[in-house]
């Protein structure tokens, strides 16, 4: 399992400690092919949870699941111009099959925009077929050259959701109601709150009309791109002919969404909780909730302790996801050191003098606070416990962004120190122009995560741009990102 | 929607119907990529039915999900000289990535064993480490020539399941239990009665020690197989290192099984169960169990009938998975029509006259039965008549399995007539010499579906092969296949 050499800590070098946490949690591990890797099991259980809560709001927003293929012909990809300019220099191409060259080459899909619009096309005729509701599961392959555990990988896990609608003004609802899903999701399972706003056109999704975006603060301070949402205009219907009769007895073209979320949140989960003891998991993301340790010293004691943390466990179970360690190989302290490395909510000890009281000790992983309870009332104290530290864990990180988020009066040269520093969410004005945009990337890295959405900003508007000075068009949220 | 032109039907032409059952129900539709499918919303709503039930099964046989890359370095299946020989043939090949040439091409997974194995190796170090039992979710590609909706594509959907062990008999026993994991989903939930058994050397999985399977018999009579389980033995482990320390400190090469079902098991509902009206799904696989079809004449019986219906599909909404279709736009009738298509297992009638005499009528999907109930005990009635319908399909398939299946004595003549004829599940003796059973294959298409397990074979045991004449060794199940 895990070795007992100490993480490498935050502060120390945050991408080192980022590798050793998810290698040495288990989480995932370097594959034999460059740039992919393997999703192991406790990691792929917190994709599996995620996975679940999305799908319930999916379905529960009216969508429904199908698949479509891996496989696109490289023809499809180069008819929507922005779109192939954006995502053919990284795919990967299948030349042969059974043993042939191929006639035309596919594409393995990077995101199925083309393939999924041009089987809508076949299926919708009316306005009544509209709107068009569909989610996918799927592993999409970009060729990335810089790849990094569920950060970057060439192939990732993901879900593409891909609607068709009748009018602008529906799709844009769609577009706005699944980033709020996806704020819902980060906020209240994962426990890391997002910054939501729209995207600038030089960070816009290749073949949108508008980018809308979840933005967390890893904490490095920089900020993890974690969902997406694109109202596509009538890019895609144009060209792949996705028309419909209108209720008046026209023929117009579709208006098309897409929205994504991959398992690159379950890094954003890492560097959203993780410490230097290793991950913390949010409770409702948890495969194992809690993990009850029994503590024994003869072998006497070894009898009594485990035959009642079995009991114990079969209580717990039947409200919460719970583990017993009953190894012999390992000492309690070993096993505490495992399990923090793991990032299990909640450690139930349970020892001789324990029972002795009726009790057993709860102990936080997110704090570290210990709190004894009654065997009598532990089932619903435990439940208790993981709704306070799922709660406390979102406040923690919702505190540590605002400590490091930047509002009002900044001069470039500050703003420069702070990118080339520490790092922060910084909350400037911005004159609209790409030019100023594009400077600050060049010279800071920083770039406009998203134009906030009115929540978000700033009570008193920037008056100027950060860069140039001009008056200000639009509050921009800048900062390095992964 | 559906259009009102009628299915073929199985005796014109049970391969036309096959295709019109899936095109017109919309469980899948064919995609602009040669041999490539689109699972539509309703096929892939029982295809998510299946994975939930057969993942609660494998979780509760103590198995855990992971993900491995999608891409296998060409050199990897080279190394099980078997393996790459059943293989290579059919795989698709990515020879560029990123706009450059690859040093090495990578394979589309077509099944993982040896990705799989190669990190199994990095992982297990000891008898503490195994059992090792993973399972996948994932796509596969098979470079098919020839391709069916579900039953054969060049991509498909399915779970691998991966696992070592420190003896070749846990080994065997994983293989069996999973084999049995598989005929339970496939009789409790699919209705889908199977034989199960073990594939003779020339049908063996390529690389593996011995290969157990589920044969189903479709209303053509011809055999699915449905679902395998391998005994790997240690072939992959001696290619891929997979070695491990022994409790008594000598080093072992570890046994490995895998084991699969995957989307064809939606072809295999779809010919098990549909009939002239369309498709028929088993209750328990069903997206929606129920659906409710309000009936009115006039306005006013409408307002009346809708506000009932609709109070009735919320009261079954607790308990069943319903829907109801209050559509202005179809008459009653068309709406029967198209639900019956669809194979929802049972509809709910609920008229005017319903309504005075406080009842609903429910109609069964299977046998066209009718039964009014009282709405004051309706809910218990549906979920009573659902778990009917899901018992009277198993029945009804496994009589017919019965009714197609030969066993005693039969001649090679007769036997070669039944194939070319209407075909069967023919038991018969075999010598266990491969040259009887090529020929038999070569001269009637029919193979050896599998060794049968011992409840399947025949009360008195056959005496000589159905070939050549010579003493049998084994009963063996001959049938046509998909």
């Amino acid at each position: 399992m895990s070795d007992e050499k100490k993480l490498t800590t935050r502060a120390q070098d945050f991408s080192a400690w980022y590798n050793e946490v998810v290698l040495r949690a288990e989480l995932a591990d370097y594959s034999p092919v460059r740039g992919c890797m393997v999703i192991r099991p406790d990691g792929y259980g917190i994709w599996e949870r995620m996975q679940r809560a999305l799908d319930d709001m999916f379905k529960a927003t009216g969508h429904r699941n199908a698949y479509f293929p891996l496989f696109i012909p490289q023809s499809f990809l180069n008819r929507e111009a922005e779109h192939v300019e954006g995502f053919a220099p990284e795919t990967a191409v299948v030349t042969h099959g059974g043993g042939k060259e191929l006639e035309e080459p596919l594409v393995v899909r990077p995101t199925s925009e083309t393939i999924i619009y041009a089987m809508f096309a076949k299926w919708v005729h009316s306005y009544r077929d509209l709107p068009l509701l569909i989610n996918q599961w799927a592993n999409v392959v970009r060729w990335e050259m810089r790849t990094r555990l569920f950060l970057r990988t060439l192939e990732f896990l993901w879900q593409e959701g891909h609607t068709a609608h009748a009018t602008h003004d529906e799709a844009e609802e769609e577009a706005r109601r699944m980033l709020g899903v996806y704020r819902t999701f980060m906020e209240d399972w994962m426990a890391m709150p997002v910054v939501t706003g729209r995207k600038t056109d030089a960070e816009r999704f290749a073949g949108a009309l508008r980018t809308y975006s979840c933005e967390a603060m890893m904490q490095d301070n920089k900020a993890l791109q974690a969902g997406t949402s694109h109202n596509l205009g009538q890019n895609f219907a144009r060209v792949f002919e996705l028309t419909f009769q209108t209720e008046s007895g026209g023929t117009d073209f579709a208006w098309n969404t897409s929205w994504g979320v991959s398992t690159r949140l379950v890094g954003g989960l890492v560097m959203t909780h993780g410490d230097d003891k290793g991950l913390r998991v949010p409770p409702r993301l948890a495969p194992t909730e809690a993990v009850v340790v029994p503590i024994w010293r003869s072998d006497e004691e070894r009898a009594r302790v485990l035959a009642a943390a079995d009991a114990l466990r079969t209580a717990l179970a039947a409200r919460v996801r719970v583990h017993i360690d009953a190894r012999d190989t390992l000492k309690p302290g070993a096993k505490y050191y495992e399990w923090e490395l793991r990032g299990v909510p909640v450690r139930v000890e349970l020892g001789p003098r324990d029972l002795d009281r009726g009790q057993a000790v709860l102990v936080r992983r997110d704090t570290g606070a210990k709190q004894p309870v009654s065997l009598d009332t532990v089932t619903m104290e435990l439940e208790h416990l993981l709704a306070t530290v799922q709660n406390d864990m979102l406040r923690a990180a919702r505190e540590r962004r605002e400590q490091h988020s930047r509002r009002g009066n900044i001069t470039y040269a500050q703003f420069r120190e702070l990118m080339d520093g520490e790092g922060a969410f910084v909350y400037a004005g911005w004159c609209g122009d790409g030019a100023c945009e594009a400077a600050i990337k060049d010279e800071t890295k920083a770039t406009i995560r998203v134009l906030p959405d009115e929540e978000f900003r700033s009570a008193e508007a920037p008056a100027t741009c950060l860069k140039c000075g001009r008056p200000s068009t639009s509050e921009a949220l800048w900062a390095k990102a992964y």
